[in-house]
């Protein structure tokens, strides 16, 4: 017999625990207070320093031994920013709504789930958590240093959900079965400065970069695939900084961003738009950040699982989709199948962030039925 | 019988009046002095405000009746910025040079004038001086504004030599005949802001600019002729702003300059660039400014008087050249034959500005010789 948990009241509680990324300490206290409460074995550690650090990071399980069924997610936020109706970090319930800093993303769904985990105290198998205090910053030493613990300490989860927001117009509507690779490019060309009434002596960069970027500008990288949008290649940014109208500059830059499908990896586009970079200027270097593969978890048990789930509490039968940014589950995707679904995401990372209460309670009923299958041997 | 001048000491005395651009007052002061020593009618007038002005001219004419000689130059200098030797407003002879902000560009060259000056006093004819405060700045309240009062005033040179510093590696070894055109433009893209993850909501304006300077950057606009190299456009800055590498831009931005010969027009050219960024993009706009349009002093009468002082006096013939940035003799070619020649560039607007001390006596020599020529009947 584990104690009940109100949803409402550990969405408050973490709400008025403030845990802008990197998040460590008080709002990992109140989780592990209410996970101990309902029978979980709970792990802390912090890792990495400033700038990207310290950072908490939390795994509890319950049970034992197979199937183990993994619910993935953070208790950091962003910045409120200013502006809130009410203050981000004071719990407020406002007509239908729970207002403040995380209420979707994502301390509602953590505390739907933690109340699911309490109806489902006699479930086969293990029933774990994973936790970290920073997806919204760099994410070096969140997800990423808790699997290692993980592997490490023999925790191997069959099934993951990642609680993330992923509903648009109403809960339900949407799961994510993969996300999207992300890269970003800087490109650099150096010239020689010089006057532009004597060109001979000097060496503009900004033809050689205008060349690159309009060989990129043309590439298509694919025409998307059953369960992918097309690749895309943004250039995001280009900055000469050149004030003076009769200079030559001796420096252009560019940066691109592409977010691409699993018909490609990160390495090998980041090889292909160095190769332009060489072929149109000896002068031309390029530097990238892979900041996740593509991965896709195909449509099968575990999807079928949450979509049952969530058709049998919102008669919704739910998009599988693929787009939007890229979150954890692009590490956690190494482990073991991965789908994410959430809160609406429409007043994420914004001013009066807010989660419906009647949401929260049906996503707890969603949970409980997804332990529940999941867990069945 | 008029006064003896001794260049060096007027050069001086016009360097220790400081006259950073726009100028007015002292360092004019000296100059009427010095004109009205050796009969120069000189009159005086304030044109303009903040920030292009106020600036003075000076119109200064002796004898009366045709042929007409004219010398054109500027008392005002740029900022002498920081690092000199000795302090760039306190004449300083060391060694075999005279070092100050003006030294070349171009007082010693207007003390030279004067000097020659003080030794023709017996020419027929006219003989004057057109001297403006603004020709390193925006030069809109400068020369154009004393080319109008001499219209108005009736006073129209034959011939006119503009004294700025020509020489390049001896003084004597170049004269500039002619000078290209300079135009600056400024392209817009104008976009609409979005996230790199769903780009069909955003509208990147950067792909149609780097298009729009693709065209740009393969444009010949012609091999140069007789007198002139060829036209050269150079794309001098692009700029986007854009910090977020996850963010699509909404507003991407190029300027270009194009320095052009006699074989176009500044308006041509622009409707060339603007009828590219309409091709390209209903969201491309242009601005354009025409700093001055190219203009050529056929070899003739004026080039002969002036080549052969210098070659009297130095033994070089010297290379007849439309080579460099822009100067007012854009404006006065517009009046009647103009060739610029003066001592050399190598130390224009940079730190230690020098003359030798010989070379200023050496042009006024030439100085004197070419006033012969010219106001011989």
């Amino acid at each position: 017999m584990t104690a009940s948990i109100d949803p409402i009241d550990l969405a408050s509680r973490l709400i008025a625990a403030p845990s802008i990324t990197p998040a460590t300490g008080a709002v990992f206290d109140v989780l592990e207070d209410a996970l101990g409460a309902i029978g979980f074995t709970v792990h802390r550690f912090i890792a990495g320093e400033a700038p990207d650090g310290p950072v908490e990071n939390l795994f509890a399980a319950r049970g034992s031994g197979g199937p183990h069924f993994a619910y993935a997610g953070h208790l950091d936020v962003v910045p409120p920013g200013v502006g809130w109706t009410s203050d981000p970090f004071i719990p407020e319930i406002r007509g239908e709504l729970l207002y403040g800093r995380g209420a979707v993303d994502m301390k509602g769904s953590i505390a739907a789930f933690v109340a699911a985990a309490a109806r489902s105290a006699d479930h086969p198998g293990t029933l774990s958590l994973i936790i970290t205090g920073d997806e919204e910053g760099p994410a070096v030493h969140g997800t990423v240093e808790l699997i290692d613990w993980m592997r490490v300490n023999g925790h191997q989860p069959d099934l993951c959900l990642v609680g993330e927001p992923t509903s648009v117009h109403r809960l339900g509507d949407m799961i994510k079965i993969g996300r999207r690779g992300s890269v970003n490019m800087w490109i650099e060309v150096a010239g020689t400065q010089g006057h532009v009434a004597y060109p001979h002596m000097a060496d503009n960069p900004i033809p050689a970069l205008v060349r690159i970027l309009s060989r990129i500008d043309v590439i298509e990288l694919d025409q998307g695939n059953d369960w992918f949008q097309a690749s895309n290649i943004e250039v995001t940014d280009i900055e000469v900084g050149n004030p003076a109208t009769n200079v030559i500059p001796a420096l252009a830059k560019a940066r691109l961003s592409i977010r691409f499908n699993d018909l490609h990896s990160g390495e090998a586009l980041v090889e292909r738009i160095r190769a332009i970079c060489t072929e149109e200027s000896p002068n031309a270097s390029l530097v990238a950040r892979i900041s996740g593969e593509a991965f896709l978890t195909e449509p099968g048990r575990l999807s079928d699982i949450v979509s049952g789930a969530i058709r049998r509490v919102t008669g919704l039968v739910p998009e599988l989709s693929t787009t939007g940014g890229t979150s954890d589950a692009r590490f956690l995707s190494k482990l073991c199948p991965v789908v994410e679904f959430g809160l609406s995401n429409a007043t994420m990372h914004k001013l009066d962030e807010a989660a419906a209460i009647a949401d929260i309670h049906a996503l707890t009923e969603i949970f409980e039925l997804v332990i529940r299958e999941a867990l069945a041997s």
